[in-house]
């Protein structure tokens, strides 16, 4: 369980370096609070970071559900490859929005992968 | 406690389902990314995604402190009504946002039945 | 642990209050859903709720792997330091966003020192 909660510890850091970098495009720009929007650059960062905390908040709770009911070392390796989606994700997005779907998906598959699996882990167990 | 996990797999893909539905309303009212308006439609779904994000977040470690300090069985049956309460909420807000309000509370009144239910369980147990 | 989840249902509980704070200034300055804009005071409540939630998706994580592999009384104590920090962030964006920094930084220190301190405890574990 302690590599779930090193991966667990990378992902939030990873959050917390895309919100970081929000905060440097909003003084890069000019964009004072509480506005949002303003500079296309700092609006794509604020997306991605957005989009990372909608995503994290399912990975979480999924990647320990699979570490528990199904197998903590596989569950460690695909949320490995979720992150590494959401730097492909970031990496794509700053440079032309039309072209984040491969970093997204990159990140989304080991999601689900840990989601429908964990579910069916539990199910299996219940049963 | 595989009750519970189920329920929690149930709310993520909830939650899933409607990110998906925001992509769907943004290619199909052709909002481009990064915005987050310009389309009525695509605006309702985007806040019913955002507003199931904000309870989720507060409703998944209540559901768990509920079923670690209470009952995993009551827990799980509170959690159905959750997730029905926001498929309420969803119609509802697409129909009219004025008319959100019965969807939300029946989502946020089992929540909160978690969140103030689990408190009093660790505090009965630590005393 | 039971003060670890104390902890938790409290930091809920204030997100649960800002968001119902949020939702008191849409009705008072008529910012109808689905708008998130168009009154500077709805504006500053509501990234004060949104930074809130941007930061207990890491902060609640990082709560519980301190507790399970360092210490859970510290964890509970830096916990408390965290919702100080989010309140004293509220009260200042409020009266100007310009002086958000130190409320911030308020609930931000703790909060590393969690997810740091959590990190390090399953590394030494796991090692």
């Amino acid at each position: 369980m302690e590599a779930v909660a090193i991966v667990t510890g990378l992902a939030l850091l990873q959050l917390f370096v895309f919100a970081f970098q929000v905060g440097k495009m909003r003084v890069k720009h000019g964009v004072k609070a509480p506005a949002v929007s303003g500079h296309e650059e700092f609006e794509r960062m604020f997306r991605v970071h957005m989009n990372t905390l909608e995503q994290i908040v399912i990975f979480l709770p999924a990647l320990w559900l699979f570490a528990l009911y199904v197998n903590p070392l596989i569950a460690a390796g695909l949320g490995l490859l979720f992150i590494i989606g959401r730097f492909v994700y970031r990496a794509s997005y700053l440079v032309d929005p039309g072209k984040r779907s491969m970093g997204f998906t990159l990140g989304w598959l080991p999601m689900m992968a840990l989601l429908i699996g964990g579910m069916i882990g539990a199910l299996l167990k219940m049963l």
